[in-house]
């Protein structure tokens, strides 16, 4: 069974990086098989990539080489990283990408930075030498050393329970104008206060009318709030950290 | 000879769920090729997602399967559908997205929708692990039971042919701003009226000055309305549905 | 080894091009990989999809074969070429997107169209075949003739030195509005002049605030503008062929 390299950056894919990546990997490991999660991150966006990663990482098989490289601080002191967590390695910058898998990493290793290797473009030069190393068999513990400091994290959101009411945030939008919370699936299942409007608790968006909003348990876990054939984040003005509150029915207060 | 399995879907390629399909696939399907076609069908847009799914299915070799996950209704109560068609396998929605493949489907079964999974992703939850479950040699009738009712199928578009005219629409827009038609090939070769403008037919763009309106017949195989160096959709305000006219060079009207 | 075959487009991917590319190549070279590079080079943009190739094609294995369809002019009596150069091969139309490989070419041969070639769409029904056939073991000769002429170079961008002061242009603009120029890596490392504004030389965008200029030695080995956390394009309202000069800091005029 071949191993599985996946691709998360933030190069878009109008510029020769992304082939300069692939070049790398399929150079040092022809047998891997490469796969896109995306390259569309927004430029430098870390919680978004933090957000996706912690998605699809256990789709892929055990073995899988992770790379991710969405990396603003290329050429500054931030260190260079490769990691186990669960079954699969990581490989990229220590900016707080890998948060979602850091609590259960099992080794950390900070990669050194090879001779020649370019100050910007780490991605090629770094990163995918260490994936094409890991795919191929290399042992984690081969690849660098312990790093000086330990691996950076982002800061969680905000997530409150007063009675039976839970605050939480908007911790990612998607493609479709959905606001993904961090409010758990087994919220108060009433309504869903954000930017002053309200959204109904239902099992999905097709159970209210087109131009309504609606609050549901997503496929990531968390509850959505959703505009049917429409995007929630355009009508509310909403976006990542914006607060929202879980109320029941009987709770929710006029305006 | 490993089995493709193709995806399309509308799902953009910022967020995490083309990269949970993958992850699924390759899971579940370990020896297979992926082969995107693309995420970025407008978001729901059925018909565009038939259209480009009647153009590549036959271009891949017998035995691949088209997973095709463009599911506005995804959660209500529509069908989830596998089916093979001149030695091809479908995935997907029962919304219409296979209209071009109906007329030749040989087996269709409806597939149940497996405990525990999202009412939001069945691209992830239904379809991937149908798709994988195809390339791994399960056999059709294996997936699913017969459908309740005959699959969706999108309304065809007008074609109509009065003496020496033909009337037809306009069925597709690329990303050229090329306007794709319903006129078939053997369409008198005289003018294109569309939108108020006429396009003289030639062999090809190029036969044209930069700047000017031109029909000739597309890889598609039907009659297609371009802008040399510009766009055709931009410049006419024409798409998906604008009745466009073949005429014979005498029958033109003055206007 | 899996012989790989890269795809450089300006398809986009919304349409089904990329789609019946790729059937095409893997029903005609089942064994081979493919890698995308990207199908995002702006319509008919020759002199991008040049530079890009000029990058990522060293990163590829020998025996890799560049497909690289950015064809504006398809349809007109344009040459269509395969080629070998650095023991890589490519595959494309002849209007200058492979002028970075000429000078090392060793073979150069001019691929006939096929019979029932879709005249608009020489990438799926001229070029993957030729590039599966090279994928699957074909000689390069026995994929066409000679050419009738030399093949199309796209002119170099101005280079100049004048004592200290070395005058060149913008060659390329990234996804995140760096400026790359033809300056080489040597150049006097004091302050590039550029629309007015002055890019002092450092090692990299961290080496300055957010929201300044700065230039650097890119990872093409060429000299780059870059504004931390911004796009310089955007800053300078600059672009391809905008007039760079490489100063020493003590020769920069006052303004």
């Amino acid at each position: 069974m071949p191993v599985v390299i996946t691709l998360l950056t933030d190069f878009g894919t109008r510029d020769s990086y992304v082939g300069e990546l692939r070049g790398v990997l399929l150079t040092r490991a022809p047998g891997a098989v490469l796969a896109d999660i995306g390259h569309d991150i927004p430029p430098g966006d870390i919680r978004s990539a933090a957000y996706v990663l912690g998605r699809y990482r256990d789709a892929f098989p055990p073995g899988t080489v992770h790379l991710a490289v969405v990396d603003p601080g290329v050429g500054s002191p931030r260190a260079a990283l490769a990691l186990r967590s669960e079954g699969r390695y990581f490989v990229g910058p220590d900016n707080g990408v890998f948060t979602p898998v850091l609590d259960a990493a099992e080794k950390v290793v900070r990669l050194a930075v090879p001779e020649g290797a370019s100050v910007t473009f780490h991605g090629r030069d770094v990163f995918a030498p260490a994936a094409a190393a890991l795919a191929t068999g290399a042992p984690l513990d081969r690849l660098g050393e312990e790093p000086l400091a330990p691996p950076v994290r982002l800061p969680g959101p905000r997530l409150e329970r007063r009675g039976r009411e839970t605050i939480g945030e908007v911790i990612y939008v998607d493609r479709f104008g959905t606001l993904v919370t961090n409010l758990p699936s087994d919220t108060e299942p009433g309504i869903i206060e954000i930017a002053g409007a309200r959204a109904p608790r239902r099992r999905t968006f097709s159970d209210v009318a087109p131009g309504e909003l609606v609050a549901f348990v997503g496929s990531g876990g968390t509850v959505e709030i959703a505009l049917r054939d429409g995007s929630a984040a355009a009508r509310l003005s909403a976006g990542v950290g914006h607060e929202v509150r879980a109320v029941a029915p009987s709770d929710t207060r006029p305006r």
